[in-house]
């Protein structure tokens, strides 16, 4: 599927890094920098992967996101991987027995947002996949960041939870609208178009008897009129909607159009 | 990663079918349907699976979502799998050629939230993956729903266009406070117990000379104090600050505590 259209910033960069600690198989890192491409990140840090870099399967399976690959920055430490960044997220369950912040994915993103937009450098960790994070990754980690997921069945693959917070981010720079009517800039129907549709259809309806019965005629007019009015019609479609009453009202008369009674 | 707790309803059902149209690989197949439990959602539909059902490869990708997988029903027509729902909402990028609502999946997730709550059957199409869905089956859809991404790498795969889709789901019912401090319900620290700490440093400054300049005194004091304040200390992080203060004077003599002078 293809999103919108948008001149989000994100897409120059300038969001977070995303640093994967420990990552195990070369297809995780692969499905993580397409997700992080897919939302305008470009920056990805790798601690210690544990098959080695490069790794022709974390290409493969970018899918297209090689930049994201060729420009991924090895560390052998956490500390190191860090030591630039002015704000770390570290991404994982809820901690136990250790005083953290913790914050959903969306507030995450605005406070990344905020952090990424007065230049102070942003990063967020991903644990590998067998165990996630340990309390000494933690405590490098100056907030955690959970995703609220079906607490009966909440793991997550790595690109899967790599899409997740750069989703957020992505939408948190975003300003597409929630709900708009696609197609509709072509020539919306004016009222007087409607109406002489309305009075096609209904002179057509009076001739067939189908309004014959005069106590219920207006409230039929007003509902077959609601009907049309609610699909709020283009000049392209009221044309074709009269083409079909006339369409219909010959057939009846043997394939010819009417005469006018 | 794991998510944090949550009594969510959609846990139990109730959320939006997903209709997998023609969907070719069955580990895509496996990787909806985990991400479909991930966020709550069970009952899955496809349409024509183009390597047929049942699909091993669908059980191994679903990762334990099984019930999802056993559950899944299948139809010969995409009119027929979406026969028994009143909305329904195709994820594909906006239309060129077609007049149609296209919401965000934020806003088609609150939508969706608001007509299960009534008891009315929804459903989310997906296309398959190659193509995405046809024009003919988006006609059969209310409302298009698109991702806004990176525009210059929009693409998603099956799995994650469902995991996102499920996500808005799963958050649009949940209720966890954007940001708390774990683990601070062990006994935080009162203010008494603050004090009686900075005395006791500031008196070990002291008798170490650090404080020794009398009109910067009353300001390094404040920046010290403001330090710890500033951590949320709990009584045990009091009690262990108190032991570093005495072992470190400790140790300026000798190693043994020092006599107050």
């Amino acid at each position: 599927m293809s999103g919108t259209n948008s001149t989000n910033p994100a897409v120059q960069g300038g969001g977070p890094a995303i640093v994967l600690v420990q990552p195990q198989l070369g297809e995780n890192i692969g499905f993580a920098a397409r997700a992080m491409l897919n939302c305008g990140l470009t920056e990805l840090r790798l601690v210690r992967p544990r098959d080695g870099w490069p790794n022709p399967k974390a290409v493969a399976a970018a899918a297209g996101a090689d930049a994201v690959i060729e420009n991924a920055r090895l560390f052998d430490s956490l500390a190191e991987a860090v030591a630039g960044l002015r704000h770390v997220y570290a991404t994982t369950a809820r901690p136990r027995h250790m005083i953290k912040p913790v914050v959903t994915p969306r507030r995450a993103a605005a406070e990344l947002r905020e952090f990424t937009g007065r230049g102070e450098a942003c990063g967020v960790l991903f644990g590998p996949e067998r165990w996630g994070l340990t309390n000494d990754d933690l405590v490098l980690a100056d907030t955690v960041l959970s995703v609220p997921l079906n607490p009966a069945f909440a793991s997550l693959n790595l690109g899967q939870a790599v899409l997740l917070v750069g989703y957020e981010w992505f939408q948190a720079g975003e300003a597409t609208a929630p709900r708009v009517l696609a197609g509709a800039e072509a020539e919306p129907a004016d009222k007087a178009a409607l109406m002489r549709f309305f009075e096609h259809l209904e002179a057509e309806l009076d001739a067939a008897g189908f309004l014959r019965v005069p106590e219920k005629r207006p409230s039929m007019v007003r509902n077959i009129r609601n009907i049309f009015q609610r699909a709020a019609l283009t000049e392209q479609e009221v044309a074709t909607l009269h083409g079909i009453v006339t369409a219909l009202s010959g057939r009846r008369y043997g394939g010819k159009p009417r005469e006018r009674e």
